[in-house]
């Protein structure tokens, strides 16, 4: 059984099916060809709480789109804001011009200031010309808060760990639960992180490949469904639940080979919601939910030299969109899952301890439920 | 047991409790206060297709949002797009200027300009102004189609239907299924059309009202969940499933009398998303789905005649704004499930028949699951 | 001198250059290879108001995006609001599809419904398979408001009015001044109504056309300005000013046979702004602004039976869209100035007067700031 | 005459008056009661550029919206995207909750990073909740490029300068031309920067302030209009005018002691198009352009006690709303000019000169065309 990285089993492991369409080969982001994942895991200290010391419980994810020059090769995508208590960088010039350039960095809130540095340090030793003969990278750097169980004020994550997150990624196997920028992350008031998973299209429907990676941070325990299984309310005493004033946020990035336009992009993020629906949330308050979505297909050249392009073909036919749309939420929805089936339980800053998702119980539960599993 | 007009049970009737918060008097968006619902259905000829005479099966709904004049006293309000396959009139409107004006109407795709132009007259009937003195009402119509069972192209629903249906308008029960504007419809290939459901905040969120009303044309049968359980899947033999080209379409009206800010009503707009989700839909390519959200306390005037105007409290508190967006999910998602328990079969042009959905089957579904059903 | 019909001359017959680049052999929007336009003008009665009887001071304008079917041959689109307080129908549709389809309508505010109902009258009688084995045509009708010389109660606009514009839609020469959907229309105090211009780009930069066509019904005298001069302070004297509670609005169509994506024609609509400030507006508070775009170029079909399609090439090179933008911003200034300069006085209901543009005394002003006339 | 610091008149001290409503006191954005600006100014080094090392002709101005704490007592505000090729942060945040907190920052592009990071640092050392026991502060950075005169790579605006501009603000004059944000930016191929402008609406109308501060960065030489004159065609062979591979950015800040929702912020912020406009500009392709709008009277606080709020008045009138589109058309197109008329001429990398407006020429070539100048 190849369940990636770590001890815990992945949703699928269990006999945990979401949906209808067939998964890709890790069941992962990777699985769109070009697609490389890297983290970087920062993990120090115990006890107390002292600010801008520790204990840190944070780190860094990039995902990384294709094998090519990252700035002057663009690709289209297209962020779309579920609910907007959180920040992306540079949503505006992706929503104008259509394209997305660089890495895609997930860390916490406090450190996008420092990983978008990062990424500018990092672009620069690859490009001599920006900022010089041309104009410099915009950094796409997302968030949500690990500040329950981090010392967040720290903003721990420097340069070496966004090189570090860019130099480790790779494609194949993606490590999920508490990694990268997921590590001291919350879904469900369990231990969250990073999940991901992929979905490939019949053949008739072009054969395209669509994948999800969540950075998962939202959510009350009693509102969590599995393929529409109420386990939360089974689970509210599991063990005493945290008191958070937020309610987290979450971020999902899309990735599909299918060649598509920033508009067609956009359609997809907004089916990012019904997956994240399926699992329980209605979308905190002051939670910040973002779709980032990207086409691999669609490389666009930084210097143009013809006053028109030509584009690759786009998706034009409504069974394949639709296709794509399922594909979406069901790779939503599993990601998500895959966070908390992997993610272990943590103890972070003072003593705060997040239980991981009790496998037997849940699956328990589900069983209950007349849920066929293995 | 109260269950609204009809013969067929409500989805409550039976058990089937979705989420936490208690509904209102009549589980229905009448239970905000000054709320009233009218509807006109036209029902006329069988057989064959013959274009623009019949058969018809069409029908157009008024939602009044309070008693008042509802051209000089307009109410805060805001229209989501979820997916724009579709058409809402005046959104653009609504959007700059924050407020909505009259009736809103529910009717068939094709009708949408006769609707329009009938709350025109409606209007002038009621205003001597309008574009004499002042300018005229930007009506508010929204759509789904019913070309699959009625002969759309007839345009049926003339003036004295939309004058029925305000005029018809009515606090109390509402009447559900394949009534007004959803007489037609088809939701998870089953006889789908108008259903509602309200909730109650507690009264340390302010006790506010959330009523639901939806006109549901959308959805594949094997998608379907009622609470999360998939009893679509179990249903596909059910009867010969019908081949639609388009994938429908939904509207969905959120009445609130919490005191909310135009921007406040777009974020209750976005939780109708998670709503429809929990039913199982993923939102097809060609579906227009749209949130039409208002609050019944910031009634604003046509004329203002001070510089600066005192506004009602609006809602801050963030724990109050989580009880309204989880009071738009559960009673979105009842209001869909409503319009499937309350419709009964229909036979439209062509002899064709779409099903109502099978109440005993789907019920022990239900308890195969596991579902406490009484 | 070839000043289109009427005998007021158009701006630039009195040496009013505006911008840089050429205009194509007509200025007009009909230099766009394909596009056509076609009037409807409606001008019965004198004297007082009689409401819903009359005079009546209307019409409606049709403009052709090709020659093709415009349902089976959709053309790429995009509609981008200035200021909302009015409406343009069926915007959240193409904006989330990216097309447009059937002809674009400008009317007057109260008319939309029927010139609406009159497009599907007119698209059924052109397919019979509309809402019988597809779906529907969604009409694009745009407006502004002539109720203070017309009666705009009575909705005048019928259904043999539609079939007329478009019926009579030209290539060539555009009529301007008080015709079709700006028989009634005000702009600057002065008399507006229908302007139209165009640019070409240079061969360097693609030689695209671009053409635009402006329904004028906004703006208060003193603000107007001539290429700069600010001849509008000049003429506040010259008659009694009229007293509108409202400010009016404005619709722009831009039409370019240059390939570009909806995400591009946005940005094409967001120049139209600079246009119109050009000519001293500010946009007003209850102004419905919009400008309507669209691309020749990319007629994509209504049946796709390939997963994928190939689109034409689109436009990619900076300078190419600057001088794009250039061309919609010279073009929408020029077209509005040709409303003014080729509408005639006009009375209308209860003997109310606007004048058209005094063009001795304006180009005299002209001349007083230096500005070289010919 | 007060015409603020430095030896180059302001615009209004020559004679040029924009539009007809009455500056306050400083014609600056500090009229309103409140608000204060600070510059950090950082130029050092001659010569070739040394990538990373200088010359350095960059800085950093911070605006700081009102006297309280500025996380906790938070503002109404909103965000326009204009052309989106550029970056304000947490702008969808600003969207979705419609407040904003901290002080507002301009810099040049490769550092908003940095700048942000020391928005952070600054804000933890005013309290010891964030990122403890509440959530951090959003910071709001907003850019323009710098790179054709200073080492952009370099990134030279630090934590020190940041907490400079910040401990620097005050009300009264602001310094304006080659200051702070401003020190490096080039508008219409002269030197521009900082210039702000203010109006005050007359007492009937409410007497409310709009004060406007621009970045000025945009802009080829041939299209510069002052108050309407093409004075820019007049002035092209002035000096070897520059090659710029981008078209640059202008940000313009706005800010009102007017009760306004959000909602109405952006539809103040729609009118710097109009402004911008003006004075040439057709909004470049490579260009971000944004208007940040705040109320000052509409003070949110972060912790809320009770579960609805009572906001103060806000305007409804329409007169009043005119009024106050028309001061943020006239103050940014002053607070443009200000930039370009304060500026002077500056050698920075590579030995590059860009030069001050031409005074002594700009006011002849505007008398020319009838101005009426002092």
């Amino acid at each position: 059984m190849n369940n990636g990285f770590g001890n815990r089993p992945r949703a699928r492991d269990l006999g945990i099916v979401i949906g209808v369409l067939p998964p890709g080969a890790y069941n992962a982001i990777t699985d769109v060809p070009g697609v490389r994942v890297g983290h970087s895991t920062i993990i120090q200290g115990n006890g107390a709480l002292m600010p801008s010391q520790g204990p840190i419980r944070t780190g860094v994810t990039a995902i990384i789109p294709h094998p090519g020059d990252l700035f002057l090769e663009k690709i289209t995508g297209a962020v779309v804001r579920i609910n907007g208590f959180g920040e992306v960088t540079n949503t505006q010039q992706i929503d104008e011009m259509g394209v997305m350039e660089g890495p895609i960095m997930l860390t916490n809130t406090m450190n996008v200031p420092r990983v978008a540095d990062a990424v500018i340090d990092w672009a620069f030793e690859h490009s001599n010309d920006m900022s010089v003969t041309t104009w410099g990278i915009s950094p796409i750097v997302a968030e949500t808060s690990d500040s329950y169980l981090n010392d967040a004020r720290g903003r721990h994550v420097r340069r070496e760990h966004v090189f570090e997150a860019i130099a480790s990624a790779r494609d194949g196997i993606v490590t999920e639960g508490a990694v990268g920028g997921g590590t001291g992350m919350i879904c469900y008031d369990f231990k969250g992180g990073i999940g991901t998973a992929s979905r490939v299209l019949p053949p008739d429907a072009g054969g395209f490949v669509v994948g999800a990676l969540a950075q998962t941070n939202f959510g009350s325990r009693a509102k969590l469904r599995i393929d529409g299984v109420p386990v939360g309310r089974a689970l509210t005493d599991y063990d005493e639940r945290i008191q958070r004033e937020s309610q987290g946020s979450v971020i999902v990035v899309i990735a599909t080979d299918a060649p598509m336009s920033s508009r067609q992009l956009k359609r997809l993020g907004m089916r990012v919601t019904f997956g994240l629906a399926r699992t329980g949330t209605q979308g905190g308050n002051t939670s910040g939910d973002f779709a980032i979505c990207f086409s691999t297909t669609r490389n666009r050249p930084h210097h143009s030299t013809m006053p028109t392009l030509q584009l690759p073909q786009v998706v034009e036919d409504s069974a394949v969109i639709n296709k794509l749309f399922e594909a979406v939420v069901e790779a939503t929805e599993e990601a998500v899952l895959n966070s908390l089936f992997k993610a272990e339980t943590m103890r972070g800053r003072d003593n705060r301890i997040i239980h991981a998702l009790p496998i037997q119980e849940t699956m328990e539960i589900m069983k209950r439920h007349g849920y066929p599993i293995k």
